[in-house]
């Protein structure tokens, strides 16, 4: 990895760069209220990609000099960057796609600093409202876009084999016109969009939109590639999988780990939902044949769990990535029909109904992390929604910054529930570890967690 | 005039149309706190664009039965439209630039209704952070500006001679590359635009901006002409003329009535406080030959009033539209030149300073309209505050919905000041009747004020 | 007018200026066979737009010392031009409309001047073809061309009534999306086109065309307007005519005067030819009320030498802008319709059949002029063409340089002919003359003809 | 391989589908001087793309079946495709990026057909114009262009390693902006393109251009990769080669086979000329660490033929991508200020000197072939002609469809020359055998020549 450091200013060719006074200051202000760690740690992420890292911790301290510093001038708004990763710049000039994901964060920073109050937000319908805005904000829902937005989950630790298949299902989407959202780190969140790259060139479809989704927890960990050209910052986990479900027309899960296997839960969550019932939505399980035992085990899991019906809201392909994009293009042009009937949008899934409990911020604290319910006696529904914090816990305490100096302090997570789910859940982590998905390969991984069953 | 009436409904091409549910709510709220009769107001006013009137309670009475109605889609907001004035239309469809307008006011309506709290704006940075705020939604703040926005003030009822003239002026300054502002009526605020739309299609200039800036109490009285590409609604007269002097690179001002004089003590006013000495603002006074004593007059009543400091501020040039041009183009070189020296932004003029007394709402009733003061032992810019004040009411008195009903209801608006400032007012307000600056040819004027001299 | 001369040098933002090194040294080349002084004077009638000079050999006697020289640089070629008349400039820089006209004329010489074997075009099909290719080479034909090309003929010197009228036919066509095609002069050829720039920019079509199609001998006599946004240099008026009739999806005739009787017998004897009769030509003579009698005399002409079928081809409309628009719509309807079932293109009325004889090029000397037959005798398809060339010589007589300096040498043209007709004739052309129809008001008409009754 | 076969239509969008009805005509002439053959086989080819074959006359044998009409229609030409590649098409609709380079080969046939006369292209200008107007017809001259086109030269036939390097090298190419320019099969030929993309698209370069030139009889084995947007069939070889150096700002020569010694001869003979001594030309072999011996041994047959200064004329890099952007970078920096200088375009390299000799065409056949001359005594530039033959020769002998039918007939190409050269000539083809270079893997090579010492 390249180590050096450099010092450069950025201008923004866009609108964005333009702010009132009031706005300048809160990002200069590095004290409690105001926004300046949010946008130099989300900045310093983006600068980084191309690195290979999955640390929030690492980065922040191998990084400690980093600074941006925000100057207003007759253009609108320079950026002066001392000591950034060398990675993001070409013989001295930022990579304008770097460029312009630092402007993302500045323009996501900025808004949801001033314009949300996000205490505020108790009703389910504010939050859903807030969703809705921040992506507008960003320029992500136009009324020209057709259905046609596929996100793809999976991994960011994936084997050689399982990222060149996810390109090859990016290549056959992106051959048929679909745009690609994914968490925007490295593997099954970078291949897709490689892929589908390919693919537009090829139908010389010049403004395929590359769409990552990210948080400010996450994003040190999983540092948007450059292919993407729209990035979002959304405020927490839990706004983030919303923005997922209801931008996305259908959705593919490759391999991948816990963070995999929390949006898998969220998911299917929400589709058990009565009021979801009728809804469509595409949802593929794939990846190349050395997935096929990997699947096979969510399957089981997702079936001991949730149950049948969850297993009837997707399919799993495997090796096949022509199959997957035909399924995808079948299942979104049922969603569009859909939309059509029911006159909702094309641009956000605003029927799709979500429990206030998925929507809520869970702070994975060990407090939080032992007091979770999790037993077979629950409706599947609300089981999906603690299962999906446990996940999301353990997703912490392995990237995130402040998880992992929470568990350096106070020790495992424990995680206590009924002995066949726990039985069923630690077989599926320790499979995890075994096959690499909880870190970067070359680190040894030392689990966040400790399994009770009770 | 067409009274023909005309049914249908319009879509969008761009991103606005894209709101929340909420937005769309408020947008359908006939309530008192709700926003469909300011959206449906300021709508027929543009619809009624091309129909030569400036009553806007006439124009509210005689469309009683014009209904606008938001509708949901897949693709963003469809509007249906019912019992339009026809001149909007050519074929039953509307004329793409008025409905382009009918959603700028829409976007402005939701935007100032949702995320301006105007009663919080007490302090005069909020007040210019606002102001910034509705501009930069509505797009017209850009970093790609340069500083080359002319603003052109004048009467909406102004002779053919003065209307050919401003055509003149604005045909030269559209072969100079120079934008164009103005308060979106007719008169002079309509030539300029036609004779720069022809000036920018003979340089291929296929960007030039046209804007209009609005208020929801003039709309109806100075319909917004087809030509202009960007109309701004902003929430009232005060932000009006804050959003003209910050925007604007240089003022152009052609004959007009008392808007017009409200709007020479305003920016007068602004330039005389001694915070704003140093900053160079193109400001120029034209007309056709027959303007010539039109323009000595106003000279007269500056040098009166506000002193030989605001005589400098300003030079007349008569009969010489290629010299207005250059002048202009002269002054706004020294402006780009100051704003690079003080790292001033090119597309808001940060660095004016606007008194508080400028900014704060004046409600010309009655009871406000006596009690300003006028004497000559005021400072220059506080005496040019009340002034403007004075020219405000009037206006509102000739041709705004609720100032015409104020004054069938109560009487004349009575002006107190003393005898020396008074003599000169009423002297230049009969010479206004007589010139038919206060209505459009064809009514009688029936003053809507009196003047009492101390 | 301005007799100011400005030196400069221009270069093109566009394709066109890529030439090879054969090319440029024919343009260079002053000798017989080179091509420099047809690029010249070509070049200063597009220079001298602006202003109102009809005489070709006038305008090249003032500007002796024009000059304008061809240079290679690394970008492209750039061109020196010395003497130009100073209308063309503004503070000393060409305005960029009149500057792609000059790149219009360069890469129309260079095309015809190498590509275009003139001499061998014996054949109709061959001059058909080379009519396409002079206009595909000018970038005029495309494929995403609907069939919305509006000709529009009449006079360069008519009555500001008339300019007036065709400004609003201009206006009411461009309203609806039609383009716009002219001969590119003063007069008819003008107001069309800015009316219709006032429909576009209504109707935010910001791509709308204004063609305009000259030729090497009048272009000097009609310098194009700076709207024209295509200009395409004909080699001779025969080309340009086919051009016109081929490339319009319907035309409108305003008032004029020997030109525009040409343009009439053209397209008569054209669409009177037996093999054309069942394709749909909408084809309007339209002006202001106080055009109505010049109209009935034209009908009348027409029905007395070409007869009944031939009135029954056109349509008169007086003092209607918006039918006439509207009369357009429904033809052009027709004409898509009758292309889509034959399988004609859309931007070239392959179809249209037109002899010989209107397509060989007519050299109007004082004995080809002596030498035409005029009999009623004459199939009126024929006759057509004879009475075309009748007025074409008359043409070139009144305002072609060429033609003036002939009439100066040897006197009035002879025109012959059944005296039934001359009668006729004879009264048409004096009352063009009582019209001020002939030449621009200001000078008075010396006829260069005299009409012998046989 | 997909041996399935696709009947559909397409159309193009762009302005190259309006033809004369002559034009038509040829295109449809399948007998002797019509062009349906010529146009029917580079179709073949292009539908070909992705399928890995590299034997002209097994293509033309496989597809017997396949046809192209061509029909005209309101909008333009439509191509009725009978029995061609599935590999071209998703589900059943043409991958858009093929369909433009199918109407590239309709545009280059049409252009060459009708407007080129090769016959008479005797003199060295001519042919270099005619190169010109063939470029400039395909729009790839245009003055904004830039001096960054980069030519990379390399085999169709090369490792996986070489191939992955060959993507990096067009990485650091894009990164810094370069175009890139090859004649556009597999291997060497593609890997730069997409690994420009890749930078280009980090830098949201969206106009970045891939140009593949190729010729009537290569394009059948080495079928344009579908990224390419830009391709161009030039009439024969050597205007290909021509094409090559004066559309080139820099070269980048990847390990290759006969066909890149050819490249390699053709433009260091034409360095070497002494007109061209003081020419900067940017010129660098590369390669993977792999490829270093492969260097070495073109290295010493280069300064055993063709002497040191041929030697000084190029820079060879071993495993070091950016190393071989920044080069370029230099280089090229260079090419820009002497074309400055020098008052050359940018976007040909007029001042170039090429030999006749270099560029009439060769026409390999027995006889030619065995009577090319080959001695040590001849001067260099002279020597490098000759030798650029042989290596032709060869190439049509291993791929191209006439070519082999000949070797089939009359046995192998006897080679004559000088022992010491003929030596050195046999090693470097032998090791060019040895190292699969000849044919794509899979295949077993048959020599088509024989090497004969004088």
């Amino acid at each position: 990895m390249n180590h050096e450091l450099v010092n450069t200013s950025i201008r923004p060719e866009e609108f964005l760069d333009v702010l009132s006074k009031s706005e300048v200051l809160r990002l200069l202000d590095s004290s409690k209220g105001g926004l300046y760690e949010l946008f130099r740690n989300c900045s310093l992420a983006v600068l980084n990609c191309g690195n290979e890292m999955d640390d929030g911790k690492e980065l922040l301290e191998r990084y400690q000099s980093f600074e941006i510093k925000i100057h207003q001038t007759q253009r609108g708004i320079k950026l002066y960057i001392d000591n950034a990763p060398a990675s993001a710049f070409v013989e001295g000039r930022i990579i304008k796609g770097i460029g312009e994901l630092v402007f993302s964060v500045l323009r996501d920073v900025v808004y949801i600093g001033n314009e949300i109050e996000l205490d505020k937000l108790t009703t389910s319908e504010s939050l859903t409202d807030a969703v809705f805005h921040i992506l507008r904000n960003a320029g992500v829902l136009t009324s020209s876009l057709k259905p046609n937005m596929v996100v793809c989950w999976g991994g960011h630790s994936i084997s050689r084999e399982e990222y060149d298949y996810s390109k090859e299902v990016g290549y056959e989407l992106g051959l048929r016109g679909f745009d690609i959202c994914t968490g925007c780190g490295p593997g099954a969140m970078k291949g897709p969009m490689k892929g589908a790259a390919i693919g537009h060139t090829k139908q010389r479809i010049k403004d395929g939109i590359y769409l990552g989704l990210s948080e400010p927890g996450i994003i040190a960990a999983e540092a948007p590639n450059p292919m993407v050209n729209n990035l979002v910052i959304m405020p927490d986990i839990e706004k983030r999988l919303e923005a997922f479900v209801r931008l996305g027309h259908g959705i593919v899960v490759f391999p991948g780990g816990v963070g995999t296997a929390e949006e898998i839960l969220y998911v299917l969550g929400i589709l058990l939902h009565p009021k979801n019932q009728k809804i469509p939505f595409p949802l593929i399980f794939t990846g190349p044949e050395s997935a096929k035992d990997y699947f096979a085990q969510i399957d089981a899991f997702i079936k001991a769990t949730l149950g049948e019906q969850a297993v009837s809201r997707y399919q799993i392909i495997i090796n096949d990535p022509t199959e997957v994009a035909r399924k995808i293009k079948k299942g979104i042009r049922k969603v569009r029909k859909f939309r059509l009937k029911t006159d909702d949008a094309f641009y956000y899934n605003w029927r799709l109904h979500i429990e206030h409990e998925f929507q809520s911020p869970f702070i994975p604290n060990h407090e939080n992390m032992a007091a979770l319910e999790i037993k077979q006696t629950m409706q599947p529904h609300l089981l999906a929604v603690n299962l999906r914090r446990v996940f999301s816990g353990i997703v912490a305490g392995n990237v995130k910054d402040q998880g992992i100096r929470a568990v350096e302090k106070f020790g495992h997570y424990e995680i206590n529930g009924d002995k066949a789910i726990m039985e069923l859940l630690d077989e599926l982590l320790t499979s995890f570890v075994q096959q690499n998905r909880m870190k970067l390969p070359g680190t040894r991984y030392h689990p966040c967690y400790r399994i009770i069953q009770n």
